[in-house]
């Protein structure tokens, strides 16, 4: 496992690697490892000859009020996991190499960006749509992964790659969980023992939507007031929002009739969690 | 030469092209071709083994009271003359093709486009930007070259790619002049006989920015009221700017010490010309 930090000797790396018809996979990441970003590399090394896994904690995908500076980090342990799954390079840049002075190029994505998170977080995936881009342009991939935890992310990151003619392939892998089914983020290692308790409470809340979903319920309203009664009954929990929506415009359904997806933000204290299921899909993953 | 209208086909063209080793060059145009275009795809053929054309009039680039339906189209004249030049591939889409149902994303580089034609044009660069960067996805080619003529253009998308990262060197490439020295632009066909003589109006007004300049004056103030009482002696010129820019930042100058550029945009009856000069580069170019 070799680490590079400069975009430009990483981007001549990618073109030989091309150059000598090798395939290349991507798994970005802000570091702070966990299993969940494990599978994905997996994921990585069963599709590619060579995986490359950044770890960048952006700055421009957080907002003025949120929590790039105690965002953690574990460089340390985080080489110990890549070097496990067989990482071949990890692309490790500094801020000021990915942003030098006067950067001030940026990618939105209109409409899939105007719900769920984005109401709360209004330039996040203004952030993440370029940093993608540029982490595409220097690491030249085939195909890169992102986990479905982050629902929205993956839904705006293939609208762009798609809008923008980018020839990579994206592959959207499966919500990894803890034992008790705690959606795994890097930012569970905030919660105190409490929250982490009270934190199941978003699953929880899904499993009852898609329990009555299940059994015929068709509603949007019943399934959305019955999560929010759900996690009202945690005291450490504060709903941001619970929304069913198409699963390809994010625009909230009134009745499930196409693809749909319940989506949850809530506050676990001070950490802000997310969590979704995609209830039309039980047939094929379960949540 | 060979004509190709679908983006994935001109990919898969383009990604093989670079699987054999070679160099491809990328002349992005909105088609009513003249000496101007023909320069780029000549320097094009020069550096590069496979020369590509696009031909697209790119609706998010014009605002919605501009020339977009009117903007001069003759696709048979433009396959002559790229015949005649050497052209490998011309890369034609429709609006659809580059734009289909629920097209949402977009570029903005924030700073250089303030000034200059982004006062009076706000969303164009925004559309050159976005349309610029699906070309280089699609065509994937090594150079791409541009005309100083529309200077701001080019500042803005070397800004975009030295931003996002692309691996594409961009060429910019001398103004090219009617034997009276009006610069060449496919708008230039708008002009009434009378509009056609007095758009020498702006030419003239850089002569004399540049005379001034050649003899030691640095106030830019100076030489904006000198080329603006050169346009107001022609009676059908309206100036929209003149400014005196630093040639990197496209900001204003008060007092000429780095590389300045004059950049003029008039109206000769309804059609809006622009031109330029970097009155700092004379030794190396001229206008």
């Amino acid at each position: 496992m070799k680490i590079i930090g400069e975009p430009h000797a990483m981007q001549g790396l990618a073109e030989e690697l091309r150059g000598q018809g090798r395939k290349i996979a991507l798994v970005p990441t802000m570091g702070c490892l966990h299993e969940g970003h494990l599978s994905l590399m997996r994921e990585g090394k069963k599709r590619a000859d060579t995986l490359v896994v950044s770890v960048f904690v952006n700055p421009t995908q957080f907002g003025p009020q949120e929590d790039l500076g105690a965002y953690p980090r574990d460089f340390e342990q985080d080489k110990s996991f890549m070097q496990e799954v067989g990482v071949d390079w990890v692309f490790c840049p500094t801020d000021k190499g990915m942003y030098p002075d006067g950067y001030q190029t940026y990618l939105t994505v209109e409409e899939v960006t105007q719900n769920l998170c984005g109401r709360s977080r209004p330039t996040h995936f203004r952030g993440v749509a370029t940093v993608v881009t540029k982490l595409f342009h220097i690491v030249k991939p085939h195909f890169a992964l992102f986990g479905k935890k982050d629902f929205q992310q993956l839904v705006v990151i293939r609208r762009m790659v798609e809008d923008l003619n980018l020839d990579i392939e994206i592959v959207g892998c499966p919500i990894v969980r803890e034992p008790d089914g705690l959606a795994m983020s890097s930012r569970n290692k905030y919660l105190s023992p409490d929250e982490r308790k009270e934190a199941l409470a978003l699953r929880k809340a899904l499993d009852r939507a898609r329990d009555l979903y299940r059994n015929g319920e068709r509603s949007a309203q019943v399934l959305v007031d019955e999560a929010h009664r759900i996690l009202g009954l945690h005291p450490c929990i504060r709903a941001d929002y619970v929304s069913l929506c198409d699963t390809g415009t994010l625009t909230d359904v009134e009745t499930i009739e196409g693809e749909t997806v319940m989506a949850i933000a809530a506050f676990a204290g001070n950490t802000r969690l997310i969590d979704n299921c995609v209830l039309t899909d039980l047939g094929k993953e379960g949540i």
